[in-house]
């Protein structure tokens, strides 16, 4: 299948496009490689010294004789989303290709507005330019958990029957995300309904959990291919950042009570979920949801797991609780389901204690890069982050 | 109460300023004039001529006495956002600042993607700079009812509460849109939701219907006052439209069946209602939803309205059903609740026979300016609009 990724740069994006290439399709990569300026902004970087895009995909086809084509540009260009499309004929599109953190969206106005209209108008541009040259391809699309939020009813895969004063419907599921860039995922949501009932484009929104991991089958055939993991405050994830912190022996940063409940799921299954839903198209004019995540934890519970398998490995490993940063339910119910990839044939990789073992040692290798002074979370939901950090990143 | 109007040249925006400054209150309008090169993009000009709104607002204080600040500029602008609202220090911001055309939005990528990101970055902006400097005030955010599209279920005021498995929530009303214009409705209400519960904002956020009419109190003290009145197929709406044929002997246009209902209410009934809401402001940290019309028909309904009081006076009226260029269902189920309006005091004006009498006389006296060829739709929703129409406005 021709396949193109967008976002081919980032953490899941060139993971994934080495995965499908691997498996014999034939793919393409889309980056504006934003993400490598924001880092340069926030004085952040990936623990694994990351290769450009162009230096991984010719690293890629040394090691396996498969190739990768590179389109570099920005998908708020139309015409650079049109021209990709009518050059590359893609039978499906994966679209990674957006600002991906919360903490990020926060920061200020600017970072705001520009995650919304960012993502958004990458999305419109892809979406009017499939209307207009790959009417038969499939968009999968990154969506998050996070756009439901933590209602207190069970969590359906994106569409809710409603029965209500003795009549019936199913609608989509109601939206409540917890920050400005989990709102542009809800969007993204919204406006590709809209394009597949008004013009028959068909699509998957894969509303993922929190990812976490730091190797794939293909990262490991080649110190080159590693991918960019993060494990700061903006652009980490809660068990990434953890893992790190119990190396280099500071304190898990545990956010609140710690119990907020999230989906999870290892970054080896983001890559056969994306599989499963790319090789099983919906028909011409679906717009379907899948619930991307393996299983639920909440954050007290993770940062314990981890104190534990450090400690095995004689760390010394303290857990820390954090003024929440964010606003968000630090208790609440949580109930979402997650059937529909594995009636398609998703087998989990559990969090087996075998896995964190895994990441521990791995990131123990790159230890000596980790800058210390990034990890403790700074950006504030509330606006309370103090006056100079503001001026500083203005 | 210090009031700020967003939009203060548009249809709505300059007769809402002129009720509530007539009513004592402290008025400041923005505007960036960008609809009226829209207008120039696409040929169409207002029924009857508009002056500048530094000129309206001077007619304004030489009929009344009473001023009315004029801020020129763009909310994409966040300092412009945030200077206009340092300088007025408004208590309360009736929004109406937004690119408003459905049709507008569908016309190509280029315009779709202008809609929404116009849209949202002015809203965001609004949001920041009440964070930053206005935090008591009150946003009354103009939305529509079409957000809700047409469920099979009653539609309530922006939350329904769901029971579910043995479970209750009370959840914002899952939204179904039909137009990238619509959807940034839908996108603004999930952004002033998060900013309500985030920073402890507070807004209301009108869903209007289509409103009708051509004459407040205010706009009938002077001809230089009149608002801006469309009739074409792009800013017209379909009682306006429908008024418009009766008068100059074109046949009225229903879109395919005509079955489409929907909430109307007269020009008159929404100066009310936002006074209604900007009076009775809700808690800090609250977002609350009004469903603001006052009753509903379809579209069919209306034409025949229209004939049979154009045909009382003398009119030869035709209805003419076209191929519907929306996507949307023509039979469907709708139940809308509007209490609240209600509850707060809002007395309908009924679309009563005199109410047409009066638009169709006021419309007369413009009859010669109307140009016939801007009515019929152009804008097809499938995309199936002649290469010639994109190519001339591309």
């Amino acid at each position: 299948m021709r396949i193109l990724v967008l976002g081919g740069d980032g953490y899941l994006g060139w993971p994934t496009a080495m995965y499908l290439s691997a498996r014999g399709h034939d793919l393409a990569v889309v980056d504006n490689f934003a993400k490598r300026r924001w880092e340069v902004e926030l004085n952040v970087e990936p623990l694994i010294p990351i290769r450009t895009l162009h230096d991984r995909v010719k690293a890629w086809e040394e090691v396996t004789g498969r190739t990768i084509e590179l389109y570099v540009g920005d998908l708020r260009n139309y015409g650079m989303a049109e021209s990709t499309l009518k050059s590359f004929g893609p039978e499906a599109i994966i679209h990674y290709g957006e600002q991906p953190s919360a903490p990020y969206s926060m920061i200020d106005h600017n970072r705001a507005v520009f995650t919304q209209t960012n993502n958004i108008a990458g999305t419109l541009n892809v979406l009017w330019a499939m209307r207009e040259c790959a009417r038969d391809c499939h968009l999968v699309k990154l969506g998050t958990m996070g756009e439901y939020g933590t209602p207190n009813i069970d969590i359906e895969e994106g569409f809710i029957e409603i029965e209500y004063k003795g009549r019936k419907d199913v609608l989509p599921f109601p939206k409540q995300a917890g920050s400005f860039y989990h709102l542009t995922k809800v969007h993204d949501s919204h406006n590709i309904l809209f394009a597949c009932r008004a013009w028959k484009l068909r699509s998957t929104d894969l509303n993922q959990g929190v990812v976490y991991g730091i190797e794939t089958d293909e990262t490991q055939l080649d110190e080159r291919l590693a991918t960019s993991f993060h494990y700061d405050e903006v652009f980490g994830t809660a068990l990434n950042r953890f893992c790190v912190q119990a190396v280099v022996g500071v304190p898990l940063t545990v956010y609140g009570q710690g119990g907020q409940t999230r989906g999870f799921l290892n970054i080896r299954d983001t890559l056969r979920c994306v599989e499963l839903a790319t090789l099983n198209p919906p028909k011409a004019g679906e717009y379907r949801v899948f619930n991307q995540f393996t299983e639920t934890f909440n954050v007290l519970q993770l940062a314990e797991m981890v104190k534990r398998e450090g400690e095995k490995l004689g760390l010394a490993v303290e857990i820390q609780h954090l003024k929440n940063p964010r606003v968000e339910a630090e208790q609440h119910y949580y109930n979402p389901r997650h059937q529909k990839l594995i009636d398609l044939g998703l087998t989990p990789h559990l969090l087996s204690d075998v896995l964190l073992d895994c990441m521990l040692f791995r990131i123990r290798e790159y230890a000596h890069r980790v800058k210390k002074d990034i990890i403790l979370p700074r950006v504030r939901w509330d606006g309370a982050r103090e006056a100079e950090e503001s001026r500083k990143l203005a």
